[in-house]
């Protein structure tokens, strides 16, 4: 361990001619470091110095790729700014590495276990939650009343099932659902009700004259457990006279699901049966260098383990999307790969906007310059392993390794697509620190700096900030992480946002227009 | 009243060719009506029976316009359903009369109040509710906590305040800001945290790198409050050594804000300080018949105390625009009118949709056919006065009299725009039945049908479907909403939205695209 006083800057790839700097607080315009660097400006903790004197249009090189261009010179020692880069323009999606770099499989990881609840669809759940979805936002306030009921009433009595959650939402009428788009909420909806969280089988509350009916939302067809049973309360069917009958109409089959959901216990299931959501949220310049390097790490013992690990966050990884296509794991994963970026560069332009957009003023704070510095250091989450399998936004996620779920960055919107995906462990890395939590799956959140990690004692479960401070490597915390994950899958180990019950609300992505 | 088993259909204008079976259940072929038509089809109840033999090709006229062409020859008796109709084309926006029937003021109508909570920036609430705002979604599940915890712990120490509520949102970061179309999500958090039921004081929660920054919410300059004291908990700053120290700083500014608004007692307000939204939703071929003519009479009673009345729902006027153009106040207002009608169309088109998407399965099984006939049903909401103002999405209304405050259709995000424009009470017909409830404002719910007041007992308030009976007229169920809009604002008479706590979140409309 190194002397707290001792400056000290991390730099991430050989040929970079930028570092970040560690120390909490800054430091001063002439401190020197161990290598010689006399820093000539004040720089706060988690921004650039120039390792080199840099001229007018030089590029600016971080994670061993030009982040920019320098818009002024800048002298060695001297504080690199978000005003002094010019980004480049994104990689053409026209003449990309078509699996050209697919990486050999690292050698698989056996033995590990964790305890779950086994589904009849084969899938495996971490908890035992019944989950209530609506068609309709309409009845949201209705089926909230009716959770609070039954929690209060009801799920004292089946003490193996660990929650009652109403999967609320703002879609399902009001809406344009012939619209190019609409078949991303609602089959995100559909598969949102089969997580493997909970348990399987669906029970929806419905009114009856929104435009999104429950055949449409979850069709008996492809679901043989819903032609067994009627599992949908409708609120205006004529049987239901008034609101204490439509409540006790959904507490009388929320009951029924409860009885067979107490039944289930946890039995040991491989490794290869997690589902885990990679994100980052509220990133800063050590995101890239501390906590996404090792669930970079974390990812590659899940895929060696068997496991489904997935990242999203299509404008965070936009600018990185050569470095994937050349590792997909075939052609036609690379396409696909194409694909959702060429749909998502469409979507922005529709809206006038490009992933420029997505940097907020807390990540420039934090030290990023412009997207490309903050996608370089996102898709660290993804490790080494060839990439598998590409899916749309809000599709259920079949294949094993490496999976990457095309989402937005919006935070909310990529959990709940991530839900929806099948994910049955949450990994959510913060730099600037969010109090982040989902109700339907477990969130470890992984702070990218010591000082943060302090502080958010109670809301922070690993504190990556170690790696840059030299008092762990990234195989330590990807090792610390991927055995956190197995716990906390094994209800073993809470999470500080289950602890406080820290339940954001699920986030759509429509891309259609609301009439 | 008429005995139950007599056939009756409802003619709404002397030009029509067709009416509305009222009898619940529908009726037979067979059936007579005392005017000497005989059904040919079994005809469901709010479904259109034809009046006289309609060649196919030849306008089916209703609310004295036509909502449609024939697409088959209909006898007479015969039922005309959806399929039957070729809908006409939106009115053209370029030919449009401007305020070339300006209606006469009708006669002023005094003496009427409330008693209301006078705010300091010259509104009127109806409620005394601590409303706690938040920048971005990422802050909600610690607000929602901090709410429960104030709610129990410190809210019973002010007993003259109402309640305390979080005012979430999916909106605030991982959003294009500078997009266009991003102004109406921004304006209408600010506007929310304004509503005049909230006290007319605002406080927020921000994350703090959030792309929403709390001065883009609530700029100083224009809210001197809020340079007299600080009124934003940011969960980031450096003195919230964690979540627990986070909840006490809201709590601690939660009850600074409870202390003032425990000093405000009710006083007599003239009832030209309510700001009524009207609203429909799950409408059926009674709502324009009914409910909304009721609604519209209350309309004129409010506009003729002084007050303001909204309407809203812009794909729901869009074929009725030019009656609302002709009646608008000036050519200034018209102009205004059409240019959010413009706006809306290029919007849909964006997405390639158009007012067509805006029927519900459940508008049709309830008779309506297209978005024409619903939109003739519609507007009736608006009574008969001139158009005085209109407004764009989220935008603060300040005029008195009958304004047109544009928003989607969408139940809760035309809500939600409303309590953005100053709703301080809020009218809702519903046929198809809804159990829609706000928290920051009372919903009076009306019914479009006896049979649906009487099976939703403990959720409709008033009963429409009187008129089509023969038991009450449009005049007297329109005085009785306008006195129960009184009484419900003075805290006299509880909704029962309120009485169940029926609360649906608040549904932002951003135009722009997500990252």
């Amino acid at each position: 361990m190194n002397a707290p006083g001792t400056p000290r800057y991390v730099l991430v790839h050989p040929n970079d001619n930028v570092a970040i700097i560690v120390n909490e607080g800054g430091l001063a315009a002439g401190t020197e470091f161990a290598s010689g660097l006399v820093l000539v400006d004040d720089i706060p903790e988690a921004h650039k110095v120039a390792l080199s004197d840099i001229a007018e249009g030089d590029p600016v090189v971080r994670y061993g790729v030009v982040i920019g261009l320098a818009a002024r010179a800048i002298p060695r020692g001297g504080w690199v700014t978000e005003n002094d880069l010019i980004a480049p323009a994104a990689p053409s999606l026209h003449e990309l590495p078509l699996a050209t770099e697919t990486p050999s499989l690292l050698p698989p990881l056996e033995g590990h276990t964790f305890q779950g609840y086994r589904n009849a669809d084969g899938t495996v759940g971490t908890r035992n939650i019944l989950g209530i979805s609506i068609t309709v936002q309409c009845v949201a306030a209705t089926v909230d009343y009716a959770v609070r009921r039954i929690k209060a009433e009801l799920l004292p009595k089946y003490p193996h099932v660990d929650d009652v959650i109403a999967i609320t939402h703002n879609y399902g009428c009001g809406i344009a659902m012939n619209a190019p788009g609409a078949e991303i909420p609602v089959r995100t909806l559909r598969n949102l009700s089969l997580n493997p969280n909970l348990g399987g089988a669906p029970m929806l509350a419905s009114l009856g004259c929104e435009k999104m009916q429950p055949a449409q939302m979850l069709p008996v067809s492809t679901l043989p457990i819903l032609s067994e049973a009627p599992y949908v309360v409708r609120l205006q069917d004529e049987q239901h006279m008034g609101f204490e009958d439509m409540i006790a109409a959904l507490m009388e089959l929320a009951e029924r699901r409860l009885v067979v959901l107490n039944e289930r216990r946890r039995v040991p299931c491989p490794a290869s049966e997690l589902i885990v959501g990679m994100q980052c949220g509220g990133s800063d310049a050590f995101s890239g260098v501390t906590a996404n390097p090792a669930v970079g790490f974390a990812s590659d013992l899940l895929v060696r383990a068997g496991a489904t690990v997935m990242f999203s966050e299509v404008t965070e990884v936009r600018d990185a999307v050569h470095l994937l296509t050349a590792r997909s794991a075939s052609e036609r994963v690379a396409q696909d790969l194409i694909r959702e970026m060429r749909w998502y560069d469409e979507y922005l332009a529709r809206g006038d906007a490009d992933r420029s957009a997505n940097p907020s003023p807390g990540n420039k704070k934090g030290g990023l310059a412009n997207i490309v510095e903050k996608a370089m250091g996102s898709v660290a989450k993804a490790g080494t392993s060839p990439l598998t399998a590409v899916t749309g936004p809000g599709e259920r996620v079949l294949a094993k390794g490496l999976v990457f779920a095309a989402t937005p960055a919006s935070d909310f919107i990529c959990g709940t697509l991530q839900l929806a995906a099948g994910m049955n462990m949450h990994v959510f890395t913060t730099g600037r620190g969010t109090p982040y939590g989902l109700a339907m799956a477990p969130v470890i959140k992984i702070a990218t700096r010591t000082s943060l990690a302090r502080r958010w004692h109670d809301l922070i479960d690993v504190d990556a900030g170690r790696i840059a401070t030299g008092d762990a490597t990234i195989e330590e915390i990807g090792w610390e992480i991927f055995h956190m994950i197995l716990k906390v899958a094994s209800g073993e180990h809470e999470t500080w946002a289950d602890h406080w019950g820290l339940h954001n609300e699920y986030a759509l992505f429509n891309p259609g227009p609301v009439t």
